[in-house]
């Protein structure tokens, strides 16, 4: 059901500002940036293994993000994990009476779905589930 | 000279309480359990693709894990980076202005070499930089 994580997300006030740490201390190579409308956000995103680290910096006041920042600070965000079938793996959640902030996919970024549990459910982490966009067309054969 | 995340430390109040839904709800491998007594913490593994996700429960109220818990609630406490030469990553880090809490490698859980960042110089991010035991032999034999 779960492979693998998928990434691991970082709110952070300025993505300019903490590019050269990613690059350059760690070494990462620089995947690229991308605006998510949906999110209010524009991420950079890193590569690590088979692991994506994705720097989130809010472009709007009532982004998540920004409500993030204003009470926590710069920090991980959010972890989320790559599923084969993002509804199944819902009504699993659900089945275990742990509370999806979306109860059904939604579009995330580059293709996938993704849906988001509730932090209180998952004691404090808050948890993406996301099936890439290949998985989706696997997913559709299988049907 | 980072190849891939090692594992993601989470802070728990309680290591059965969330067994189940790492086991039962996210489906991943319970890889055992192992106290650092140097960290003062209880730690349970899980296996996600090639990364581990550890809950750490601390064993005494001076546990850096209790103050966290104190002060944030349970949730992610740190990523760890597997490196190849952490003495080298270490260097790396301080020629770069960024504070080390550990300037010199300690123990870690599985006989790994183990470094924390301040996560002041990491954007809000506990950062840990471990060398597994096998790199460990690998980096002896290039001296």
């Amino acid at each position: 059901m779960i492979e693998k994580i998928s990434h691991i997300g970082i709110a952070v006030h300025n993505l300019e500002e903490q590019m050269s740490y990613y690059q350059n201390v760690l070494g990462l190579p620089f995947l690229g940036t991308e605006e998510v409308t949906d999110q209010k956000v524009k991420v950079a995103m890193f590569g690590v293994g088979n692991v994506r680290i994705e720097l989130l910096e809010p472009t709007a006041e009532d982004s998540p993000i920004a409500k993030f920042l204003e009470k926590k600070g710069s920090g991980v965000h959010h972890i989320a994990y790559e599923v084969d079938n993002i509804e199944k793996t819902i009504d699993t959640f659900q089945k275990n009476s742990l509370k999806m902030i979306d109860t059904s996919p939604r579009p995330g970024a580059s293709g996938t779905k993704i849906a988001f549990a509730h932090p209180k459910s998952t004691f404090g982490v808050l948890t993406e589930l996301c099936q890439e966009e290949s998985e989706n067309l696997e997913n559709r054969k299988d049907d």
